[in-house]
């Protein structure tokens, strides 16, 4: 082989491994060998747990037998689904009742595979934030800029981090108001955000049952779509081109008060998909601002997790990270008929966000108004409360509103960071979401806006 | 015809409208001539929106069209449907906006088969009582008592009562805590909850989006089954006997502190399906003490009735029926944690209820633990709280675990009041439920128990 192989697809890969033409040993210490402690990805970096199952995989191959398209994938998770063999803190001081730590359908489906899981990433403590800070664990280093140590993105802190270093291949990461997104955008990577129910959320320690989902970050949107239909089942078709492909710019609310420089590379962006022959329309989503409005006054979230906590790890409420405690105290004050109202608020606005989408194939806008701040911007508990909120804006309300979404690197903004796209599309949308991702991965390589450091398709 | 064909069951009398050995305007007029207006079970008799509907089945029969098994039927419907055609108050002093009183998907099925619905019944205001209690409307008499005025039973507190009179012989409740079956059970009928979601809620001005469910009233199980089946598309099977059939005694919650007479005619009851055959065992069923303290505590209906209200009806809130008023009013004071931790303790009590349910086909127990109460015993609101909540005991617990459930009359107790008994079935149980409710209602009327004023199959 003239290249490193863990530069190939997904696809290539697993193609590779199934003809033998590398083992899943070979394909681990490639993976190992790009592990840098310093960024710290991982909570459990499992070096021996890693061997057995590409032991496991090998002998399956050897024996003719393929689990399925993941079998020694090498693949990380985030410290907040259960994973047999291997300890849940959640982001928290201590390791979790076993009762929280049971593996779930998701790793169930994905292990059946016999991947290869090198460990368990960071994650914000309860996935509860969307920068990456974490007051019990190191917080991972945004391996996009070496000099200044910049916010990983959050809750999936170690997810992004842990494909860019070049261990894992496929990270799982949740998602509840932009946890798998913003990492992905933060750090130049794709992440799918998954429709609520689409895929369990058993076997995840709950922030908010109303929102949780389970997500994947990948390289690439062509090896996101193959681990989606890995997992999910439902294929993901291949389309020619962008020709007459109708996306709505979502200027009215997407777009306000972005960060410097980062704008112009959407616009950038949109040139080229214009140029590939999409129909761009401005499209106002309905509901956005009603459910942002919901959110500034304290949203749902906050008396899901405080219920959480004071029914089943009461312990855990007296050593909560202190930024994500500001926020579930909140919840104390919230009444029910108005946490209620909030869902209710939620459920008629997503009717009308739906029915909007009807007229685009996506929606589209910066996946976050801001790239990657470096962490001394968010040291005290009143910045970070500000800035978690403006990070986690353009992607929380997509969550609100029930919709799924994928966030893809675009290009820079002015401080050499990565920027994200996200791209919206209506409940259980996501096969057409991917296909049209993929064609836009493959336009803006073409224009040289971002190429992934996995092959294209 | 030797006898009024009214008497017929559902089954016989939809074969004879089909053969045309009667027409749908001569049912009408029977049931017409059967209505007494001083027992006040309709809000809303409507003699010419029933003609036009007798008219039209007839012309459907003329031309050989059999729209469904209910084409012809005398039905009621609650006043919290939505129908056509008819206004909808929900038991307030005021006709509510047109946005809701759209009809739903359970009124259109059953509309499509060409039904004839004699009128709207009077509903304890927004559906929020058990016993029929009601400030702004006349409380509906209970026909099993002509001397005394005694509860129809609620919050469907005209739909026994019109099944009684004769002028229905299919009657449309809701069911969010016992409002289908404690009428039943209070005016000597047949009541079926179905399980949350089986069947649409939607065109129902809501009382609980989290436990409201449709269901009927019929004068038998054997009507009760004809009309499932004709409205759900199960099939009902029929049972030979109850020879092995596995009955669970409910003792332990169901049976405490029993009305005068009431346990005597239960136990009677559970003779007659030992002598048939059935094998009873003790069942405690797990969660219902649990789900009952929270009930005790306030519950999780207020809030949603009161968010539902402040949010869509604000003024309604002004004019509430104060027995109505006086539970709204608990809703103020609970927090959101604790109205999301009363629905986990339900759903994890469900879980382990649904499981206990598997060893038996169905557990059974008083419906309530009290009959038809005078009007006089609950005039003040301080006895009406205390008689409303022990009416609603033994049917709550059921709706708050999730599960499916039927009355069907087995006697009468001391004050010469007919006695229900509640058959409970794990969700989606309701075809079965209703197989063994049927061959209950054979045991009963061989023991000379009850045997309903319809003819038996």
């Amino acid at each position: 082989m003239s290249k490193n192989p863990i530069t190939n697809s997904l696809r290539a890969l697993s193609a590779d491994l199934a003809e033998r033409r590398i083992t899943a040993q070979e394909l681990l210490a490639l993976s190992q060998a790009a592990h840098d402690p310093a960024l710290n990805a991982y909570i459990h970096w499992a070096p021996d747990f890693a061997r057995r199952q590409a032991e496991a995989a090998d002998a399956a191959f050897a024996a003719g037998i393929v689990a399925g398209p993941l079998q020694g994938i090498p693949t990380s998770v985030k410290d907040i689904y259960g994973v047999a063999g291997l300890p849940v803190f959640a982001g928290s001081p201590r390791e979790l009742p076993k009762s929280w730590q049971r593996e779930g359908p998701v790793v169930q489906k994905l292990r059946k595979q016999l991947p290869v899981i090198l460990g368990k990433t960071h994650t914000v403590e309860f996935a509860f934030g969307g920068l990456g800070a974490n007051a019990h664990w190191p917080v991972p280093w945004n391996p996009r800029d070496r000099k200044t140590h910049r916010a990983p993105g959050g809750s999936s802190s170690g997810a992004g981090v842990s494909l860019v270093e070049g261990t894992a291949l496929l990270a799982f990461g949740t998602d509840t108001a932009g946890s798998v997104r913003i990492p992905a955008s933060f750090t130049g990577t794709v992440g799918l955000k998954t429709t609520l129910g689409r895929w369990s959320a058993d076997g995840i320690v709950p922030l908010s049952f109303s929102l949780d989902t389970p997500g994947i970050l990948t390289r690439s949107v062509a090896d996101a779509a193959f681990a989606f239909t890995a997992l999910d089942g439902a294929t993901v078709p291949a389309l020619d081109g962008l020709a007459g492909c109708r996306i709505g710019v979502g200027k009215s609310f997407f777009f306000d008060d972005l960060g410097p420089g980062l704008g112009a590379t959407v616009d950038t962006a949109l040139n080229a998909l214009t140029k590939a022959g999409a129909r761009l329309t401005d499209l106002a989503l309905p509901g956005a601002q009603e459910v942002y409005e919901i959110y500034f006054r304290g949203g749902i979230v906050s008396p899901e997790l405080y219920q959480f906590l004071k029914r089943e790890l009461p312990e855990w409420l007296e050593t909560l990270d202190p930024k994500v405690k500001r926020r579930v105290d909140f919840a104390r004050d919230l009444e029910a008929w108005e946490y209620i109202d909030r869902k209710a608020v939620y459920a008629a606005q997503s009717r009308l966000a739906v029915a909007a989408l009807q007229d685009v194939d996506v929606l589209v806008g910066p996946t976050t108004p801001i790239t990657a701040p470096a962490l001394t911007e968010f040291a005290d508990d009143e910045s970070y409360g500000k800035l978690n909120m403006r990070a986690l804006k353009n992607t929380a309300v997509v969550s609100f509103l029930g919709l799924c979404a994928l966030s893809l690197p675009i290009g820079h903004d002015a401080a050499g960071m990565p920027v994200g796209l996200q791209l919206i599309a209506p409940p259980m949308g996501e096969a057409k979401l991917l296909a049209v991702a993929a064609a836009f991965e493959r336009a803006f390589a073409q224009a040289d806006l971002w190429t992934p450091p996995a092959s294209l398709e």
